[in-house]
């Protein structure tokens, strides 16, 4: 992801992630290593200009392609590895979390779903998702409180699998996944996969568009605008 | 709690526990410490009074109350902690397991879901509870043997979060925990909670009437009672 | 199991374990280890033998057969351990997995659900069963490499539950497992046991026909049985 400064994800850069997701399918891609061009930042989540005074029309466009973004990635047959070399909240926790493995750059970079921090709820697929990598338990603990993890604490409890000591050696461990991988009958692979991934996958299938109509009723919310006026207010002073 | 000698659970104190639960609900309580004041047990569980020669309405109550003290309980929009200063089995430990976090005093204290230990068979809620904490593996591996964990064993296996020196160190631990969610969005914090337990929660609200029975059929049986009478002698030796 | 040299699964051993998981069922047995004669294989999975130039009829008993097998050893009403004292790959893992207590001999085996490395698929209650030890995450990663586990590796990831130094040592391992069990109410702690197994369980019951036609679908592909041919004669050469 090369979007200065911090790989927001707005429309343009999600339909970037899906065609390129797209693409990689279809050429029988071997294997897949996502990461940031920023020093500091994997991705930031969600842009909220997307979400602050929206179109109707372009609102549903983001958020139809956040969810084919992700389903993409969720479900890809070829292996995936997230080499987070920065923060990475929210949708930027989600993107690493959608891989099958997740290499962070310690010590000082911070990773969670901290979207209640922020007044608002991370939808039932974020959810699921830190779920099947923490446990039922420490989701529960980390979704309510928001909570931002430090490298060391998200090797503990599971939301990483290997610290780096820089973007080289992230770059470096990713690829010693990915040759573990290399080796495996393909389609065996990427059946095992989506048959874990399934029930996951079909929740989201199953509800999207109630999951879009929930997205947009929220942005439409006068307390909401307010309150990303106000956050937006923080960050020019900043 | 506070019903002498070891806070059985009998219809009178789940009254007290159920109206104080709605009653913190309705009054936007910031956050509740649940924990006893008996030096040496949070809660004995179940009172075996209530199951002796029962009298059918009372004992339907008894359950039903006891089902409406969870139900609020697992799902109350504020944040729980059990600060657990004493022995805490079976029911003692379905509620510490359904508030939020879990403080114990170290060393000498046990708590488990123990009640295979006694030939009965911990309702699926109460296993459900026990699952959610510690895993499926955990989980099957306890209940199985109705086990008692040392605060040492719970801590390593999740049960408990954190272990304290004495009553006043886990109260002190317990208000760190809930000071720590006080600062946060309330309805976004209560609206991950309820996602995440909704599962559990409905498993109970489908089979309430089901679950009522059972309890009844059971107590009802001569074998039982036999049982119940032999308990209650032993109790009286000692 | 004793079948030379290294208790592979074929009819007449599959057929020979569901008896005998029968007749203990039948007999109230108190308890049961299952360990192998071998000194290196505690089980070599399914014979491939049974699905090479496979007759319809027989594959199908073949199939069927592995399917009781594995129902009655999953729910048995007596406690269960796995004294694995050599390799478990594949179908040897899953007979581990369904047992309720797993020591293993350390150093050198080695266990796993490795049917990816071989270019097939493990069947979806192979995958539970691994689920429900390991938990979400680090079953999809186990079963998507197809890794078989060293002893160490076993124990931190809970896929085993103690290590033992030699074979006896592991069946006195496992006699400690029963003995702590055999105390129990045995109706309370078989009725817990299969509370938690059920869901796993009404899985395969629910499909047991569609599993066997998947199974005798992908053993009449005629690159199935070219690769089976191909791994006889890497077989014979050894």
């Amino acid at each position: 992801m090369q979007k200065p400064p911090v790989n927001s994800l707005n429309l343009d850069l999600l339909v970037a992630l899906r065609d390129t997701l797209v693409k990689l399918e279809k050429e029988k891609c071997k294997g897949m290593i996502l990461t940031s061009e920023s020093p500091s930042v994997f991705s930031a989540g969600l842009d909220i200009m997307e979400m602050y005074r929206p179109d109707h029309n372009r609102a549903r466009k983001f958020w139809t392609t956040l969810q084919d973004t992700w389903i993409k990635l969720y479900s890809s047959p070829y292996p995936t590895v997230a080499a987070i070399n920065g923060h990475s909240p929210a949708g930027g926790c989600l993107l690493a979390l959608s891989c099958e493995y997740r290499v962070m750059v310690g010590p000082k970079f911070t990773i969670g779903l901290n979207e209640t921090q922020l007044g608002i709820v991370a939808p039932f697929w974020f959810q699921d998702c830190m779920r099947n990598a923490i446990g039922e338990r420490q989701a529960e603990l980390a979704l309510t409180l928001g909570k931002m993890f430090s490298v060391d604490e998200a090797l503990k409890v599971g939301l990483i699998d290997e610290i780096a000591k820089d973007k080289a050696d992230a770059i470096s461990k990713a690829e010693d996944f990915l040759d573990e991988q290399s080796g495996l009958p393909a389609l065996a692979r990427s059946t095992v996969k989506v048959a874990f991934r399934e029930a996951t996958l079909n929740r989201l299938l199953k509800n999207r568009e109630a999951d879009t109509k929930m997205f947009l009723d929220f942005i439409s919310m006068p307390k909401v605008q307010q309150a990303l006026e106000m956050y937006m207010q923080t960050l020019k002073k900043k």
